[in-house]
C-alpha cells in the first residue's frame, strides 16, 4: 500500500488535527496505550481463569455479565397504556449491524404477545381476491434479504429544544438501528390478490391493542416494501413486530407497522388518528406537512460523543454512522473546529442502500478545546444541514425529520457536550 | 421491470422444474398458500391480544417464547474438560447475519468466565519492543468492521462417513456463522513492537485453561487480521472470546484464538499440540498435511433440507449459503436432477468478500423423487467439488476441511433425507 502523503510527519489534512483518513491503514501510528516491557520486567501471571476449565456450551447463548450495563435507554410515558419507547445505546455499539436485544422501541400500546399459530395477515379492499395468509402459509411465499436502516420519525427531537440536551448520543440519536431483515416482497401478495386500477394507496394496521395504522403509497409497496419475518437471522423479535411486520426500507419508523394484520387498498390515503394526531409537520405558516415518509440524509459521531470523557491529548479516532433513506451514503465529511474546515473521513465496505454506514477518522487532539461534526452526503447529493440551516427553514415546532450536524464540544479537560454550533 | 423470457408460461431452466432465479421478482407466481376469501366469509376476528395493552419495553430484549426451540446443537464431548462443539441451527434462520446467541462453539477446555478489567495481551518474542495491552490501551486503537464468515476446519466432516448422517443441515454443516465483526488491526500492534526481520510467524495463545494455541504465518497477520472485540454491534460473547479473540478471515476457526493473551512472534512454526494432534489431514499415502488454513470454496441449500417435509407439489423456493475463505461468491448454481442439469441461483445483495452468501431459486416439484444440489464458485474461479471427487482425491481418512456437494434426496412423500449422489 502507498501511503498517503504527509502521513509520516502526521500533517493535518484539515484544522485542529485532522489526520488524512487512511492514516491507520499505514502503521503510521504512535504507541496510544501500550505499555512497554523492561527486559526485567516479569511476563504477566497466569490468570485465574485459566487455572480450571471453563464453563459449558449453552444452546442459546447471553452476552458477559460484564457487559450489562449496555441497555436500551427506557422511555416510558406514565399516563398511557405502554406508549414510549427505547434508545438504541449507539455509543456503546460498532460496526454497523445493531443486536436484536438493543434495537430501538416505540410503541403505542405495549407489546403484545402474539402467537404465531393464530396470527393471520389479511389483504382486502380494492382487490379482485381478498386474501389469508397464516404464518405458514406466509413462510410458503419467497424471501428476500437485505441489510438495512430503521430510524423513527421522532429521532433527534431533542435537539429542536431551545436548550442542548447534554445526554449520550444514544438518547439523543438512538431511535435508529440496522438489521438484516428478510421478508416476502409485498409486490407478489398485492400482485396475487389483484390491485385494481383505482387502488393507489394501502392501510396498513398492527395487532396491538392500539391498532396503529399507517396509509402507504402503492408505488413503494410495489417497489421495495416487504412482510419482514426475520431480523438478524432469527425471526423479529416481538419488539419489532412478532410474529410479521411491514417493512418500507428508508421510510419514517412507525409506518413500518409491526405485528402487521391487515392491509387494505384504497383509492386514497385513510387519514387514521396515528398521521393526523401525530407524524404531521407543523410549519412556520401553520400549516401541517403530512406524509412526509422518507427519512432523509444524516450523520453523527459515536465517539467521541455527549457524556464521554477524553484520556487526554494524543491521537484518536473519530468514528460514527452516517444514513439515508433515499439510497447510499456517498461520503462523509468530519470538522475537528466548528465547521470552518473539513476533511473526507473513511467509509467502511461497501455503503449498502439505506443501510446504516461506519465512517472513520484519524485525529490528533492537543488538549485544546474544539467542537467536532460530521456530514453526511447521498447518492442523490443530498447534504446534511447545519443545524441553523435547519430550524430556519422549518421553525422551533417542526418536531419530526431532525436531520441536522450535530456539534460536539470538547473542553479542554476532555468533559464532551452537545452544543448548538 | 422486463419478465425474463419464459416466465409467464414457468418453462423450466433446468432439469425437474427449476425457474428462472428472477421468476419471483416479477409477480408470476401462482397462489402459494392463501386462503381466498369468499364475499360471505365473515372478516377475521379482532385477536385477544389486541384487547388488552401490551407488555412494557425492556433494556435488553429477548425473543418470543415460541421461538425457542431454535437453538444450537450442542455436542459435549463426556470425558473431557469442556471439549466439544455446538452447531448454529442453519435451516431455521434467514439472511447472512447469524444471531450472537446462536453463533457456533468450538470450545478445548469450556469457556473462560474473564473480567475484562484484569485482561491482556502480551505481544512478545522477536519484536524491538515487547507491549502489553490492557482492554483499556487496545480501546484507544483505532477500528475496523468487516461483515465475515467463521467456519471449524471440521464443518460438514459427517459427509466423510460411509453411511451419510440422517440430521438437520445445521447438525451436518453448522459449525459455520457470520457477523459483523470490528476489532484492531493485528498489523498495527505488531508494527507498533517491532517486528525484527527474522520474525516470520507468530504463536497466537487464548486464556482458557487449555491455552489453545495456534501458528500464524507473518503475512496473514499484516494483511487482514483483526483483534476483534465486538461482534454484531455489542461487545464480544464470552462464547466467541470475550474480550478479545484473533479473527483471521476465512481461516480455519481454530486458529482465530479465542480470549487472547498472548502472541509471539517466532522465525517458524511453534508446532503446538493443537496443530499436530489435531488440524491437521492425513493423506491416502500416509503423510499429514500441515497448515491448510483458508477454507475452501462451500454451499449447502438450508430450505428444503435434512429432516424436513415438503408440503406436496407446488412452487417452492431454494434457499442457502455460499461461501469461501479466498474471497466473494462469484456464483452459485442449483441442479434439482442431482448434477445432470444445473441452473445459475440468484445472490442476495453485494456478495461480500469472506461471508456468507444467500442465494435463492424457484423450483416447481411435480411430486416426483428429486436431488437437490448447490455448487458454489468463487472469484478465484475454484469450483466447489462433488463427493465422489473430494473422496477420490483425499481418502477417507481425511478429517478437515470437507467441501463437497451437498445432496438432499426428496421423496414423493415429501420427506428430505442426506445422500450421497
Amino acid at each position: 500500500m502507498t501511503k498517503p502523503k504527509g502521513l509520516d510527519s502526521l500533517e493535518p489534512v484539515a484544522g485542529n488535527g485532522l489526520l488524512h483518513r487512511r492514516l491507520f491503514l499505514t502503521g503510521s501510528a504512535a504507541v496510544l496505550g501500550a505499555t512497554i516491557m523492561t527486559a526485567k520486567a516479569a511476563p504477566p501471571e497466569v490468570p485465574a481463569w485459566m487455572k480450571t476449565p471453563g464453563m459449558p456450551m449453552r444452546a442459546y447463548g447471553e452476552r458477559s455479565p460484564h457487559e450489562a450495563g449496555v441497555q436500551r435507554l427506557v422511555n416510558a410515558q406514565p399516563s398511557t397504556t405502554g406508549s414510549g419507547g427505547s434508545r438504541t445505546p449507539i455509543e456503546a455499539l460498532e460496526g454497523i449491524i445493531t443486536p436484536s436485544s438493543l434495537h430501538f422501541e416505540r410503541h403505542h400500546s405495549g407489546v403484545p404477545d402474539i402467537d404465531p399459530a393464530q396470527h393471520q395477515v389479511l389483504i382486502h379492499g380494492l382487490v379482485e381476491r381478498p386474501l389469508i395468509f397464516s404464518m405458514e402459509a406466509l413462510a410458503r411465499y419467497p424471501l428476500v434479504s437485505r441489510i438495512q436502516f430503521l430510524e423513527c420519525s421522532g429521532n433527534s427531537g431533542g435537539n429542536n429544544n431551545a436548550e442542548a440536551p447534554q445526554q449520550t448520543a444514544g438518547g439523543i440519536h438512538g431511535l435508529v438501528s440496522c438489521s438484516d431483515w428478510t421478508g416476502v416482497p409485498l409486490g407478489i401478495l398485492l400482485e396475487e390478490a389483484g390491485v385494481k386500477p383505482e387502488g393507489r394507496w394501502l392501510l396498513a394496521e398492527g395487532a396491538d391493542s392500539a391498532a396503529m395504522s399507517r396509509s402507504v403509497p402503492m408505488a413503494k409497496a410495489m417497489d421495495d416494501a416487504i412482510l419482514a419475518i426475520h431480523q438478524n437471522g432469527e425471526r423479529l423479535r416481538p419488539e419489532q413486530g412478532y410474529p410479521v411486520r411491514l417493512f418500507l426500507p428508508g421510510y419514517e419508523g412507525n409506518m413500518n407497522v409491526k405485528w402487521l394484520r391487515r392491509i387494505k387498498v384504497t383509492a386514497e390515503p385513510t387519514m387514521t388518528k396515528d398521521e393526523t394526531s401525530k407524524y404531521s409537520d407543523l410549519q412556520t405558516n401553520g400549516r401541517s406537512l403530512l406524509f412526509t415518509f422518507p427519512m432523509e440524509v444524516k450523520s453523527v459521531i459515536t465517539s467521541p460523543s455527549g457524556t464521554q470523557k477524553m484520556r487526554g491529548p494524543g491521537l484518536y479516532q473519530i468514528s460514527g454512522l452516517a444514513w439515508s433513506g433515499f439510497g447510499r451514503i456517498r461520503r462523509v465529511d468530519v470538522s475537528a473546529d466548528g465547521g470552518k474546515t473539513w476533511a473526507q473521513a473513511a467509509l467502511e465496505g461497501p455503503a449498502l442502500p439505506k443501510a446504516l454506514t461506519r465512517f472513520r477518522m484519524p485525529w490528533r487532539w492537543d488538549g485544546s478545546p474544539s467542537v467536532l461534526q460530521s456530514r453526511a452526503i447521498d447518492e442523490t447529493g443530498a447534504v446534511q444541514p447545519t443545524r441553523a440551516a435547519l430550524m430556519a427553514a422549518r421553525g422551533a415546532q417542526f418536531r419530526y425529520h431532525y436531520n441536522a450536524v450535530q456539534s460536539w464540544s470538547v473542553a479542554a479537560a476532555g468533559d464532551v457536550s452537545n452544543v448548538y454550533a
